[in-house]
């Protein structure tokens, strides 16, 4: 095929005293992520909706939280795999949208430096990487900045292909 | 690029004796969204889609909630610059597929004329729009009738390409 | 046009003694979907998907849950439906990827097979299906194990194209 399409999902808690990364980048904020890893919702949803386009196993069975090599991770790891693997498959980013949720601090001031992040990471323009970050109006766990989200949607194109291929 | 793909999210509260605003239609309830502008989610989220998937500033960037000017605002004027940057870069709408969560009242009467309403905006066929309500099965704020969502992925497709464009 | 894309969402609410089925599979649990059909929130979000890319009637429009023909129905006959509707608009499955959020059981014993289950019901190769499972970390209906919800996104691809269709 030609193209394809994915869609990543990633929830963490927010707890007080723990760090907030965001896209690679560390946010002021009084708490941050409870995970394995370092809790990166742009990083995992991102690496999942890469993988998932591709039709290969998700984040948490290639790293698995059971597992202590990827305790305290650096999640760009994960991105790095994807995108090694997406390239591997002979796909390259078409483009992605990237879709936070976080009640807050403002994803804003951010915004320019964590796509710049994502562009290196998977090999392509920042023009062909986007995010917007929402609140959640207060409601829910999500609104109550007890918890941040993340949905990418992510379309491949395949390299090189040939004159000849329509598919 | 000759595809780019987008995804729009938007979440309101609902509260009592507001007017309900979906897509451009105001629908009968004993309670509406309470937002800076008249609060309409699919509006919303499709201007998020669009430019999502230009790469271009969100719609909280474009039109500050923090700006008297946007205060009432009807959403359609942000539907329509979406569509203006859109053409602009040289895209149109390939289509678009917008899902609304709100567990009440039913979105079906109104579903054809909210997507010729999109159309309209987005200048393309009303084939090219489609729109589905959802409930949350009574369950959190979408599913107390407390909020109203919306997701929306799209397809842009760049006009004029020549026939030697592969990509 | 060449390419159309759909989502679907849905999700149904988890009670005590009830079968759990996803993707047509069931899962060992000591709980299971409440709803009008059998519950399976894959089967309905992939249908919702694929009539969405169409632009035609979605799931509560074609299958009411008013109607006691659907009571305790089978979801594979939804997605048999969606899926004949698209070969009769002449398109097929580019691929797709499905993100379930549960927070028990895991989904990954039963991802193989609920892949091939699709694939077989859209008429597609399992390398064009994908399935991952989140939890949702404990909080809100979908943590706390009282919801379990499906988000999907897929890429149509228009059958027999000839070699002047840039669309």
């Amino acid at each position: 095929m030609k193209y394809r399409i994915g869609h990543g999902f990633d929830l963490h808690r927010l707890e007080p005293d723990l760090p907030l990364i965001v896209g690679g980048e560390q946010l002021a904020h009084d708490r941050g992520c409870a995970a394995h890893s370092d809790g990166d919702v742009v990083y995992h949803a991102v690496t999942d909706a890469v993988l998932g386009a591709l039709g290969q196993e998700d984040i948490g069975q290639l790293f698995p939280d059971t597992d202590a090599e990827w305790k305290g991770a650096d999640s760009r790891i994960f991105v790095e795999e994807a995108a090694k693997r997406m390239r591997d498959a002979g796909y390259a980013i078409g483009n992605l949208d990237v879709t936070v949720i976080l009640q807050r601090p403002k994803l804003g001031p951010h915004k320019m430096a964590i796509r710049e992040n994502l562009a290196e990471l998977l090999g392509c323009a920042v023009e062909q990487v986007n995010l917007k970050g929402k609140t959640h109006e207060k409601v829910d766990a999500l609104g109550e900045n007890r918890a941040i989200a993340c949905h990418v949607v992510v379309l491949l194109k395949r390299e090189a292909d040939g004159a000849g291929d329509s598919a």
